[in-house]
């Protein structure tokens, strides 16, 4: 039986064929109405400043009726060339229709065009950004008080201010060093470069007066500093960003180490040991490591339990590192396993829970989570910082990225100002942009993701119910595609699998033709059917849209090797071309999770993929 | 006589008073119904996914009434604590009411969720960017098939963009050392650090098939070149995101030299030859140099075509560095310069096309632009790449900034791929967020900003008069302030300066009792000033909003003799204080330029001056 104060998954979107519409604009129209009549009440003995008179002027109509001419041709623009993430007959990227609190308090918001950036440019949208900000640490079991977080312009910039973090944080101990040696006193260099995040943090809070030179000997300040810092650890599946990341903030692609992943392609915890124990024996400092839970090409989840255990295994070596989650993609899910009162449920309860609340509407058919999955959303809360993208699996409107870190104190590092500049007794900094790596940002996107918020309770009562939605449709896809097995195609049969069982919300799969071991072959007929199935055709009058992505040996190693075995390819025929052309396919459509509705739609993309199929083999000329 | 195919200032906002809400309200929901209907004609044989069954359910009202009272607490505290930008009564920030063509834009864009990240996330609206990106170019007198450009979250990250560009650029030639030092036999450590933007660029385009090796030996790769680069040269009125800058890019605060500017708070041009000097006789060198158009808290117009000059007398001598314009407030005011065809106006037609186009109400009492502005906006295209930012003098709603570069080759510097991935003969790039700082970014930020530049055409038919009206605001404003000189309070005469005849649309000013000659009485007075005229006090009710800053020495040195002098505060006083705090007056609002509407407000606002300042002295228990 459904729990009934928990959210209704249904009044939440436009809906697929804008079946809420009536809804929206009922409140779209409030919002503005409101909005407008706030302006006349501001000082309303003020009268109108455009008058009447130039109103009915030629030049002001002439005005209008360019803006409603652009306007026109934006539309037209936007429905003849914009992707329908709405429609059933989207499975891509991770996209899809976002919640309607968070565009109609975007909008709202929009109209009073807050700047974040500073107090003084959105008083009621910086407060609202300092509760998000204590979402962010709920959800990621962290603690408000001590712990802090903000929206981003998009997870590539969390990324970039989390490595910030973590290169000037390690750089204090050298900083102290000539700043103050006695507080380090008897500790080598190699030992100075291995000072946990923790400690660093404590010496910088007994010695507030020396805080300012001590940052002024760090590495935001002393660029040669920078090279003596080590490697960054990342998994093979890490998004590009990393990359961006470390060549961005001085530390060099060339220190970044790719750690490979396993079959499931989660970061090998056996390989991760011997590179971190291989950098222990050269004396080669690590200067973080980052953990992907949601990996952006599979949706793969690392094991964010056995990292953090390894983790405290050096640490008593006395060697430490900083810790950074990149959950852009995959953070919201933790929500599905926090309770009515934000703990995290027992794996014992979480059967019982998932049914008290309707997470699944059938859960005999989701096999989820494993205990992998569960322990590795438990332990995120060890983290030094997560990155956390609503305009992900917030289902917020872009642009909305996020990040939180565990210890506020961290914050010094990285500020041009005091920590707090407070005027007239505010509790919030005056000016946020001096704790960020943006300055100036929409107070907008904060009242989307507030909005968002206040809905939909991050826990098992609001977006644990959306995210399992999501989670229940990929795994209909999944069991779709594993029951399948072959499409009949001009004679031919089409051979389909899925990359693995997914852990989150994605499914990433292939076609082959039966009895084909060609692996370029193999490759031609995926790309191909992705044109077919993807914005490269007609968008508007496609059946069925999908996105693609291309597994290559360089990234990749031999994790593949499994995978192409199943579609008959060989080990040899992988070395010979060392790359895998996929279909990739994120369940967001929360509409997915019910059976009646996937059946429905079942049957129209599997027509779609065989008229695609039949395209691509002509095309191929495959008799 | 008004040219009647120029745009109409009055028809393109809401409004002080809301005055155009029925027009608003009419094309909002014409933006949402053609959404709306859009989603019902793709594939319109699909039926409804949320039933009526569900929508007449208990649960389902209950989702609806939760999110109608989300958004209805969302509005209350959006009216209660925002901003009233677009108030008469509001001359603070750089902030105002913002165009009309954008907010719809931005909505109507919304709807469909673009990520202009990739093309596949958003093609139309990718395009569109595309185009601003082409407008940008036209704008600053960059070709725009040679240059290129983009929208960014803010300033800050363009400002970071930019200095990635140059620190990457710079690092080449080192990279060239190492990889192929036939391509730059002969020339010693200093040679290479002193290479020419176009140089390098050159040199890499010879070498295609060298890039990716070269790049992965440059300062993106290898974290120990940064040190040797050498020093970022950037005006005392820099921007704090500078100094962030330094620091993310791992070249340091250290290595940042700010250069003395003048009574005008322009970089002077002397001392900045000094110091140039100096680093070539210490043998160290210049990895760039910032101009600023449009300082933060002055508003001030660096001689660019002077520095221009300077780098080219360098240059003749063999020393090069990279030069960038963070124009993030002032690029927008270059359209007043452009005629009907983006041709920058010659000085001595500029009077007469101002006249033609309307673009002062009183144009004997504007002067300006005097002809050190006009020669440093000619002057703008010579800058390797510059700070543009829509949300400041675009009048689009947050967050939208911009950057635009001169030679589009530099983008291999910044890239993780070949500069263009091709799919099916599109000719821009697959992956935008492949060539810039972001990853993912809204789709409806293009869209606002497209809206606007199709609107207002970035000439003096265009934004040019849009400019022009808050030029002529901010002139009104100082030539009240100068003639007013005093205001009577309770039996004091207080006495009214601006800090300078502004250089564009901002006014810095401060009151003093008149008598006084103690600098620490003048800024609490000046202080709480700020505190009756600002959020501090209640939003809703305030008669008189404004913003403030505080000059300091370790930022100014002695440049604000000058102004206290006009005070009665001797430079003895300001030795002793090294500080004054004044507040500061962003004209951003068109409505000021016309002098019926100019004088009613300025009656309201000085007599709201004199209640505050009222209040202030009794406070300071000023008898």
């Amino acid at each position: 039986m459904e729990n009934t104060t928990d959210v209704n998954l249904d009044a939440l979107f436009l809906g697929p064929k804008s079946e809420n519409e009536d809804f929206f604009l009922k409140n779209l129209t409030k919002m503005f109405n409101q909005h407008s009549q706030w302006r006349k009440n501001f000082h309303p003995e003020d009268g109108d400043v455009i008058l009447n008179d130039t109103i009915s002027s030629q030049d002001f109509i002439n005005t209008q009726n360019k803006t409603e001419n652009i306007l026109e041709e934006l539309s037209s623009k936007l429905r003849s060339n914009m992707m329908p993430w709405h429609s059933m007959r989207y499975i891509g990227h991770m996209n899809t229709d976002t919640l309607m609190p968070s565009l109609l308090g975007y909008f709202a918001a929009m109209l009073y065009n807050g700047n974040n950036c500073a107090y003084e440019g959105a008083p009621a949208t910086t407060i609202l950004e300092g509760e998000v900000g204590e979402d962010f640490c709920t959800l990621m079991g962290i603690n408000p008080q001590t712990g802090w977080g903000h929206i981003s312009a998009d997870g590539t910039t969390a990324n970039l201010e989390a490595l910030w973090y973590a290169r000037n944080l390690k750089s204090i101990p050298l900083a102290l060093k000539e700043v103050s040696p006695e507080l380090v006193s008897g500790k080598s260099e190699w030992e100075l470069l291995n000072m946990s995040v923790d400690e660093i943090l404590d010496l910088l809070e007994k010695n507030p007066k020396k805080l300012d030179k001590i940052k002024s000997n760090s590495a935001r300040a002393v660029s040669s500093i920078i090279p003596k810092l080590g490697k960054l650890l990342v998994p093979q599946t890490k998004h590009y960003s990393w990359l961006k990341a470390a060549d961005i903030l001085g530390i060099g692609s060339d220190n970044l180490i790719e750690v490979p992943v396993d079959n499931h392609f989660r970061m090998d915890i056996t390989a991760l040991e011997n590179i971190i124990n291989n950098c222990i024996k050269n004396q080669v400092p690590i200067l973080g490591l980052v953990g992907v839970v949601g990996s952006t090409e599979e949706g793969a989840v690392d094991y964010i339990d056995k990292i953090v255990a390894l983790k405290d295994k050096f640490s008593k070596q006395g060697i430490n590192f900083y810790f950074h989650v990149d959950a852009a993609f995959g953070a919201y899910a933790r929500s599905i396993f926090l309770d009515e009162n934000f703990n995290f449920i027992k794996e014992s309860d979480l059967k019982e829970k998932f049914k008290e609340h309707n997470i699944f509407q059938n859960p005999d058919d989701v096999d989820w989570p494993s205990s992998s999955i569960y322990n590795a959303f438990k332990s995120m809360d060890k983290a030094d910082s997560i990155t956390i993208d609503p305009h992900k699996m917030g289902y917020v409107p872009y642009a909305a990225g996020g990040i939180c870190i565990k210890d506020k104190r961290m914050k010094d590092c990285i500020s041009y100002f005091a920590n707090y500049v407070f005027e007239k007794g505010m509790d919030i900094p005056v000016l946020l942009g001096a704790f960020t790596l943006e300055g100036s940002k929409a107070g907008a996107s904060a009242a989307a993701v507030w909005a968002a918020h206040k809905v939909l309770p991050l826990n098992i009562t609001g977006y644990g119910k959306l995210i399992g939605s999501s989670i229940e449709g990929a795994h209909n896809i999944y069991n779709r595609i594993e029951s399948q097995k072959t499409f009949e195609v001009r004679g031919k049969n089409l051979v389909v699998h899925a990359l693995v069982n997914p852990d989150f919300n994605m499914v990433d799969f292939a076609f082959n033709i039966e009895g084909n071991t060609d692996l370029k072959l193999m490759n031609e007929l995926n790309h191909r059917f992705y044109e077919e199935a993807s914005f490269c055709t007609k968008l508007f009058t496609n059946d069925f849209i999908t996105s693609h992505t291309v597994f290559d040996y360089v990234d990749y190693g031999d994790s593949l090797v499994n995978f192409v075995n199943k579609f008959n390819i060989s080990k040899d025929e992988w070395d010979k071309v060392h790359q895998v052309s996929v279909l990739r396919a994120t369940a967001m459509n929360p509409f997915f999770a019910d059976r009646e509705t996937f059946n429905t739609y079942n049957e129209k993309i599997s027509e779609a993929i065989v008229n695609d199929l039949k395209l691509v083999l002509s095309d191929l000329d495959i008799k």
